[in-house]
């Protein structure tokens, strides 16, 4: 029996269907089957274009970046729900979109379901961080803007489980994102929280944000809002520290001449920042393996995205959560 | 009649009355007059050592960073109550303390009382940005950790003033930090305000934590929760980001030799990053000029704080709010 693929929702994302193919085949040549999801004769075309092959299952309609996200229960057969109906009926071990975030998460809840005790599923995003394995892992990045304290507790379970079934961190700690590290600071969701992630395994206690990138915990816990803040503002000031860098190196003969030299170290590290390293973000708390990626994903962040999925499915993620 | 000094409850910060003591002499030799505000003989002590000297107004009392905030009603002579004391009785044009920021914000609650008008004073934070004027002004940064719609608006009104009188910015951009640009998304808090910041001069809409340094607004509002996780997270992603770089310069002879030559250009840029270089940030909404700083804070944070503070006190931020 051949292994199974990883379904990729093909008309999803701002350069779809052209990156997302190329990006499954390059998925495809590091040895993880893929097939694709969307309308077989724009499929066609962009495969013939690349010079590759790869399988199509088809579906006729895309949940568009204009509709709500509701969208996916009237259209049965777009291109989303066909991905993540492949992973429902074990025909795919994973389903991975670069579309509508919102239309990903209410296909992956309608048609995969819950875990069982996780009352709301949240997506978790890898930053570049100075921990044992070089990343943290941050939950909720932004799939609820309002929880409840018990929530933030089953994040912390989902995040840990994560941390060390598939990034392979012995022991992650768990830190909860706050205003103080005494346990008395916070909004009041936090406070709350604060006490029942005190039975969570691993809970460090709070972490301000100064501390996300510098390693104090494995995983960091909050609520969606904050998170999809963190994950955004931590990408946006890479991006703008990098630009004042190579401002800066542009001033003057003598640093400019440096700047030659250190071009490559320096590039080596903007790459480590650089979201389409990772690819894409895990739906947690779902049953199946979904992954949702930036809109503007390139081929680059696709194929990253299809083999972090592989080994999310592979894992034992889903059977050390009963699932 | 000479200029009213800028009160320095030089007993407050990890590191004072040493860096309290010297930032104020250093502040004093950039023409902004100081007084100290603390136990006269440490002070005394102090500044014979640094071989200068200021007016010390004596204060028996401080507030230590173990106690809760309501300490300042207990200890009326702390130095923070007496630094602030000369605010309200126009000896003073503006209090700076390195100490407790609960403290501090608590005494100028409670002795200076709120702006009419402005329910919730709150904490201004700038970091750098791509703006016209290098920097964004954050809203509120700490003060408050659960808030309601109304008092984001208080904030975007005193953050557009601040941003017009203090810094310079003609006609500022205000925006409301948020999980996507259209009105529709966000959090219920921000939802609602939404509504209200609509009626505010020079709203631009939400912005994402990936516009807060890109220059998207001159103005970002947010509840105190969030804001002070942007701004201890902004600070300690710079941080981490240069200590990869310095180890990312240090591999390879090649990548060696351009660090040498690119290295003043970098610690300018680094220097930019540095919170010191803003020293302090302010409490706004308040009747007088306060402003709060890093526990941690060196004599050149102390300076720059005290330099900031004798330039609100004479702006025309008070006067344009009707204080």
């Amino acid at each position: 029996m051949s292994p199974l693929p990883v379904a990729l929702d093909a008309m999803g994302g701002d350069h779809a269907p052209r990156e997302t193919v190329a990006g499954a085949l390059l998925a495809e040549r590091e040895g993880v089957p893929v097939v694709l999801v969307g309308d077989p004769e724009r499929l066609r075309e962009e495969l013939e274009k690349a010079g590759g092959d790869l399988p199509i299952v088809p579906a006729r309609e895309v949940v568009s970046m204009h509709e709500p996200a509701t969208a996916v229960r009237r259209k049965r057969e777009a291109s989303i729900n066909v991905a993540v109906r492949l992973v429902k009926e074990q025909r795919a071990k994973a389903a991975v979109s670069m579309g509508h975030s919102g239309a990903t998460l209410a296909a992956a809840l309608f048609i995969l379901g819950r875990i069982k005790g996780i009352e709301r599923p949240a997506i978790l995003a890898e930053l570049p961080a100075d921990t044992r394995s070089g990343r943290v892992h941050l939950i909720d990045a932004g799939a609820n803007a309002d929880v409840r304290p018990n929530h933030l507790a089953d994040f912390a379970r989902l995040g840990r489980v994560y941390a060390e079934a598939v990034t392979g961190v012995e022991d992650p700690k768990v830190a909860l994102l706050s205003i103080g590290e005494e346990e008395t600071k916070g909004n009041q969701l936090v406070l709350a929280a604060h006490k029942l992630l005190k039975k969570t395994p691993g809970f460090v206690g709070n972490v301000e944000g100064r501390d996300i990138m510098s390693g104090a915990a494995d995983v960091v816990v909050t609520d969606g809002f904050t998170g999809n803040v963190v994950l955004k503002l931590a990408e946006g000031e890479a991006k703008t520290i990098f630009k004042w860098i190579k401002e800066a190196l542009s001033d003057g003969l003598k640093t400019k001449l440096g700047a030659l030299l250190v071009k490559d170290a320096l590039r080596r590290l903007a790459a480590r920042m650089d979201p389409a390293e990772y690819g894409a973000m895990p739906l947690l708390g779902v049953r199946g393996a979904v992954f949702i990626g930036h809109g503007a994903s390139d081929r680059r962040a696709v194929k990253n995205a299809i083999l972090r999925a592989a080994r999310l499915a592979e894992s034992d993620f889903f059977k050390t959560l009963g699932a």
